[in-house]
């Protein structure tokens, strides 16, 4: 396993690497989930690339880039053991060298949700995912599901701007009692941690209405918000039931693909999660 | 020559191409200044691939993309003798099919001259760079300094998003009188034809002053102004003295590089032009 943080060296070993090359982009603190996407890029690919940088321009002004987890010794040994080929782990000034001034912005699938709550969030993921696409020239890159706006977000800007990459969704990992992993959970304190259920309590129960029956985008929104209310240690930011193309809300019943998600404040820490109804999202 | 709409396609012959690659991106309607480029490609490159597109994203609403001069099957006649190896003359829908929204953007490099004049006008032009480099991946690409700020743009977006491709400027190519080849120039009667000069003689002129030296960029900016002003079917819209990395305009003395620049309407024509002092953009 080759470590590098140097683009022009980055360069040189991936001329070197037998296609298909997949690449991985992470912000480290990495967890069973980043190490599925590990593995089936493994599978699908000759070469894998692991990207770890924790991009200050995806952070709002008052969110956690400063205190966000790393642990980069840890997250080597993760990798080693799965057989990756390159590691690259940049540094903001080599990302974003002084006079720095492009973006990559998608318009409209980023002002509902994740986008709405989170101003210039998806500019500052699409343009380090353009950069980290150019950079390492993989033939499919790896993202998981529990970040669903952002792979959807992700898959329109790779076919606007006809990027040659295949982008691979894939399923989110979870805790035993249900809690979808994050390197934010680190966060939580035992209180909280036990909370933090709530999200895939009110996922899974809409979803069992869904499979009995139900089309009411109202009425499963409802079934959530009812859920996570109950628990006196979650604020709720949102919960959505929206067209999976739009990502626009369903209004009265569903007619095709509804992605499930919410943002909910567990004490302090802002959590995610989704699921999706009437086909799936990741392959 | 093969030439081709379909990306597919296009992405099929490139794989067969050898290295290195050279795209010539145009807008058709070829003159010597687009050939200029193409012989400089096939020069260094081993393969070269042309495109041609008038790309509609980089018109504002009150331009001319309607009428922007077109002629394919001339474009192809020309190309055929360069010995050419891939002609991509896509589509607008191809380009910006149903549901497209994700645009790239330079931000400070692009608020003065062109990009003050033409609001919009180069997120069109870098979308689309974008999108023809991710669907040709050119080693190098090949610009004209005609379109200095455009060239500048498009430089510092392949340097920021990290694109593998070598931005070449070459030099602006003249008629016999100076005067810059642009397709444009075949809306000029024949009185605007000729007052069209006053371009080149303007900057020739601000050049003959830099070489005598001359360094105060207000000076540099009247003697272009005050020939302009002479020539009754000219009406300008901006002279400029500007750093040729900012592009903010020169206050006192030029301290390095400059760009002299201007746009100015002959009749209802808008022409651009430049020259550099104290150095060469081109190579």
């Amino acid at each position: 396993m080759i470590t590098t943080t140097n683009i022009t060296e980055l360069r040189k070993i991936r001329a070197t690497l037998p296609a298909p090359v997949g690449l991985v982009p992470t912000m480290g603190y990495l967890h069973e989930g980043h190490l599925s996407l590990v593995r089936r890029a493994s599978q699908e690919c000759r070469s894998v690339i692991v990207s770890i940088f924790v991009n200050p321009t995806q952070f709002g002004p008052n969110e956690d880039f400063a205190r966000y987890p790393r642990d980069i010794p840890q997250d080597l040994q993760l990798l080693e053991k799965e057989n990756v080929d390159v590691v690259w782990t940049p540094t903001p000034e080599i990302m974003y060298p002084s006079g720095f001034q492009t973006w990559v912005s998608v318009e409209e699938i980023t002002k509902t949700l994740e986008g709405k709550m989170r101003p210039g969030h998806f500019r500052g993921v699409t343009t380090i995912v353009s950069k980290l696409f150019n950079a390492t020239q993989p033939n499919r890159a790896y993202f998981g599901q529990k970040d669903a706006q952002q792979a959807l977000v992700i898959r329109q800007m790779t076919e606007d701007l006809n990027f040659p990459v295949e982008i691979v969704i894939c399923p989110t990992i979870r805790e035993p009692d249900g809690l979808a992993m994050s390197s934010r959970n680190v966060y939580l304190n035992p209180a909280e941690r036990k909370a933090a259920t709530v999200l895939w309590r009110a996922l899974y129960t809409a979803r069992q209405a869904y499979e009995n029956g139900e089309r009411n985008a109202k009425t499963l929104r409802e079934i959530m918000l009812d859920i996570l209310n109950k628990e006196p240690l979650a604020q709720v930011q949102y919960v959505s039931c929206a067209d999976i193309h739009t990502l626009l809300e369903w209004e009265d019943q569903i007619q095709g693909m509804a992605l499930l998600s919410m943002a909910v404040l567990i004490g302090k820490t802002r959590l995610i999660d989704n699921i999706v109804l009437g086909g799936t999202l990741s392959q």
